[in-house]
């Protein structure tokens, strides 16, 4: 069937599944023991990869820490809080950006050739990396609550320890790391408030 | 009819549904003259308030730019390649974050009765807010689609003029504006590449 048969575009999508994406996705803390595959992971990715960057510049990098040699060293970097849920999900993901992403320009933003040369200045790259690697790390998660997976984020772990484990030698710096399964309700916080429109907003 | 009878979880959306969010949708440079009203503002917000952010934080502020007064304030301080189109659509959407979210944790963060005073120090606040409200700016620009909207996402502004403007007197520091609307195929980029599944991914 072609596409145009198909789309939704200009119309929300359905309630289900913007409950599924948003208002009825929560974070979780435990894990049932369905696994998730490597295809899953690959569609995963085709997915996010997808999400508007700056200059298309992607910087996102993506560890899916799966056997349970990669576990027993991401572990030990974890907080204690954030340690045996990471040991019990299916996958663990250590989402990182490269500082160096500008090397790519020529390839990722073909229409510009000197793109490149607008990242020479490493702070503006570091913040270009970080902005637009948490970006995609927003369009992860809901690209993985979009396939029907749970995720769990989490910003508490030795950083500098996951950048010497995992991105020995290279210009990627870990951003924060998502345990991503099926979840159970176990351990589920009760939904926490959020600030109201006119507490988080405006119209001019 | 109860959330159970309508729920996908645990399943992939829609062909069209991932499409609509991800594998069709492309950033826009015109619009269509279809306006969006204030309530689809507010269910856009009431969507993104929803995804996941470290201790509930929720750092990210909006300023919704939809008057011929406010785009005029606006329109100086854009890139000379984003002022035309950033003019033309009907809704931009300044997002920032607030660097003293701490003041709202006791509210947003109510089982951790002592989570602002983790946030002491202004250099890891800085991080938090930055990482965290860029998250929510991925949350926006996916609720966005997912409500049948259009975005543009765009860099080039001066961010010190648009802080003066928008937000003067206050802790919040502009991130990225968002052109925002029911886009047209003028001006469209052909696709441009990814990075391949190997070259930014890895299963360990």
């Amino acid at each position: 069937m072609a596409f145009d048969a198909l789309t939704t575009r200009d119309r929300p999508l359905s309630e289900p599944a913007l409950a599924q994406l948003f208002t009825e996705a929560r974070t979780r803390n435990a894990w049932t023991d369905r696994p998730v595959d490597e295809d899953l992971l690959r569609k995963l990715y085709d997915l996010t990869k997808f999400g508007p960057t700056a200059v298309n510049a992607t910087p996102a990098r993506f560890v899916f820490v799966t056997s349970p040699e990669a576990k027993a060293r991401l572990a030990p970097l974890m907080a204690d809080a954030n340690r045996e849920k990471t040991l019990q999900a299916p996958v663990n993901v250590i989402i990182g950006h490269d500082i160096e992403f500008h090397e790519h320009l020529p390839v990722l933003f073909p229409h510009a050739p000197g793109a490149k040369d607008w990242f020479g200045e490493e702070g503006g790259r570091r913040e270009t990396a970080f902005r637009n690697g948490s970006l995609q790390g927003g369009y992860f998660l809901l690209a993985a609550r979009a396939l029907g997976l749970d995720v769990g984020p989490m910003s508490g772990f030795d950083a500098e320890g996951v950048r010497n484990e995992f991105f020995p030698g290279t210009t990627i710096e870990p951003n924060f790391i998502v345990n991503l399964g099926y979840g159970s309700d176990e351990n589920l916080f009760p939904r926490s408030p959020r600030l109201s429109f006119d507490e988080a907003a405006q119209i001019l």
